[in-house]
């Protein structure tokens, strides 16, 4: 089968780019190996492309008391609700990096009830999930539940704005159709 | 009954923020009379303020094809689909300004099917919900859809950036709790 | 844009009304100034009509121990669920007026869960969107719920018969596609 | 196992009941051979017991171009729907009757796409499903399916407005829990 | 009407069938008086079906301390949850005779919650409609629920293996469209 | 983390079976290396192991049109619509090994839409998935979409007979709580 295009929308040349997203995106290809296919979809857009990997890094990268593991656990678990292959296939090798754990993702991905996660985990899950799906019935006792195994206010900040930007971010990627580089799917496994 | 809390989460006074957040803050009151209670909320973290913003200008404030009503008749049928009262409301004052029609906001959050549209705009909409609520099924004969009634795919990806971006903004708000500034319901009936 | 019809189906004129209905509804044009469209659209079948009104009367204008605000309460927010324009514009306004309260028409429509109401009033309005969407699944726990919060189980049956009697009345709308009288939109906002 | 109530609601004796109703009541029984439920459930309220059978009339007795073997369909189809055992029994008893056809409203009941009907009575019940879970989506090339095979728009309001009043009609039961009378169960089957 | 087809696959003759399944057809009908067509049906496979009846048989005819009727209920109710003509008519029927009820099989499939059960029973078809409709979902809360009315871990294996075998069996007579014999409307309603 | 257990119900050691269930156990052992988890959960029921296994096989292992490697895709599309995390995992690694592909399995898991399929395989998706959740529903110009792009009426029948087997599978799975062995995450992955 011939290569698939990397977005449904014309995809720039890295020559093409304003210096700062080249800059961004020879970092990841250094740190990788290889150009996650998102980095290349969405450079479309400059002013989207910076604004996009801005919030990403103020949640996923800033220190806090979610893991890094546990931030992608909530990526890859509503990343499945929403049917999103990008995220799920380039989040699940994060996590299985991240957690040093090669089974976790795929669990995660297919039923995170049945993953092997700490009650606190699968309480945080419970609600990503609850943020994914039905947000407007967000309500106190769900902050309660949250608390009660350990949350702070910032923590669950924390668990619904990852949910919130990946909500963005699956939607995104299965508009643009953006296939996750076959070098994902076999990443932190071995 | 007393003032409801603008948030869940805590709520920086104005002297407390970073300067170029309290700058934005000034300038929207100045534009508004009175600054709308997502500005606060979200400034419980710069970091993530800032991107907020910077990506929400990329897509409400750009050039474009779509005009300022249409991008706002996006963000209030999503919003409505999510039920988020922040968003319907804020932006539903936003649409009858930006349209000029004192009527149009509440048609579409209530049933976008009955609203007084063109098909272009039915079309719109149409696509900007399968983005809000069924992305993973987005597939080329909506595209093709879309193009028939003279969208270009440029203007695709703004609908769907406008659903996405909403996706992430309606979750925040829900999860928050944000209650729409009362000045919001008022907006633009006249 | 021209002037919509009030109806998919044929609209009598006034004057080739039956006079028991012509007078029904001359009697609310003079009270409210214009003739809801609700009207001109169901004389089209007068039996009907008659019926039709006859209930509205018998749950709405009834005494009871639900306000008249609280009923619209009911009335806007399972119209919603259903996504009914006519009834949640037209209620809507009515709701305003009868609560005294511009704002909270908009709340109860767009996330009942997040508008000013008094814990009774939150459990009232479970119960009618339970009625509205799962009434199968109504079982004694829920009477306890409500009964707990001082509803007696004539309030539970008015409760349940009003979001009964708009389950009938939003689908007809809807079918008729019948569209809310401009002047609705603006009633009791200010 | 002891009689069942006939409601979660007080029940009149047939003495305590207005003149009309009683005669009302006492006529049904006179010609069924016993008093179906509903009637005893209902003439707690008279005012609604009135309305409430006027409006049943109206649609159900009055002369038009449904049969009255289809009219009962559709309220078999859309009270499965909402899993209203009374309105499924009862009228399930009248639609064997009505149809001669024993057979007939198990099937309609359990999946009305495998009953055996004309493709004209097969429209109608998709129609009929439609008004019963997703009025807001109803528009005109569902109109136009409906005429395609016959039907004129006197008859789509026949439809849509027998499947409304049983919209009301279901969740009234459900909340009623108002139990089947034991002969239906076996009216027809002969 | 002509004859309704048994299946929309082709269905063999007796006389050329392999000689264990025609004996296993001719001793149903020596017992029923009919052939059901489920077993014409299947014919079509010889090896599916042997593995289909010495599936059915293991769960259906066991001995346990489920009742027979108890197991029919299950299987009616998740049928009715999966709209199969077939097994809720086969089933419906089968159950009658067992329970000695002739009302509780149209209850089942209509509304197992309104139906005249015991708390145990009750709980039963809770949970068979759990693994029906949401098994992921199933966790120790709901094996915790079934123990306190009673039931075993092996009874809890029997429930879900009982709706377990039906989801398929719903699933191939849905496809297959197999009308029901028209014996089994009828039968154990005297 | 403690090894999990095997099933939510009793496990019986291999020293304790049946001898003909013993000998399937270690021949699978044998070709694979390791015991597939799902052996001993079953094996707690001899008859209902030997049924469960006869039928795969009449399925799985028969000559058809559809390869081993397509049938897999239908058993991992059914199970992840199902969350049933073992079928995903343990047949996602027998659908990389016949399709000699690595990365289609969890292509055909998160969104089969987005899987590099042949339109003939789409097709197949597509159906097997209708009969996995909404069975009810599937009618002749189903059957006419499958016969346009080349499938037999036995082809379809095999379709629905894998996707009707596994819905049973999944269920048993889920309620179980069977956990996947870990060696098959990594199966065929290169």
């Amino acid at each position: 089968m011939a290569a698939k295009p990397i977005s449904r929308f014309p995809v720039p040349g890295l020559a093409d780019l304003p210096e700062d997203i080249r800059e961004r995106i020879l970092k990841v290809q250094e740190k990788s190996g290889f150009v996650p296919n998102v980095f290349l979809a969405l450079a479309h857009r400059p002013d989207e492309f910076r604004a996009f990997f801005a919030y990403h890094d103020a949640l996923m990268e800033k220190p806090g008391r979610l893991t890094k593991a546990e931030r992608e656990m909530i990526v890859v678990a509503t990343s499945a609700a929403n049917q999103c292959l990008y995220c799920v296939i380039a989040h699940g090798a994060i996590l299985r990096i991240r957690a040093k754990n090669p089974l976790l993702a795929d669990q995660v991905a297919t039923n995170f009830r049945k993953a092997d996660l700490t009650p606190r985990q699968r309480a945080m899950l419970d609600f990503a999930l609850q943020v994914a799906t039905r947000s407007s019935e967000v309500d106190e006792p769900d902050f309660a539940t949250l608390e009660a195994v350990g949350f702070s206010r910032d923590d669950i900040w924390d668990i619904a704005a990852i949910a919130a930007f990946f909500a963005m971010s699956n939607r995104l990627a299965n508009v643009m159709s953006i296939p996750p580089n076959d070098e994902f799917y076999a990443l932190g496994r071995g």
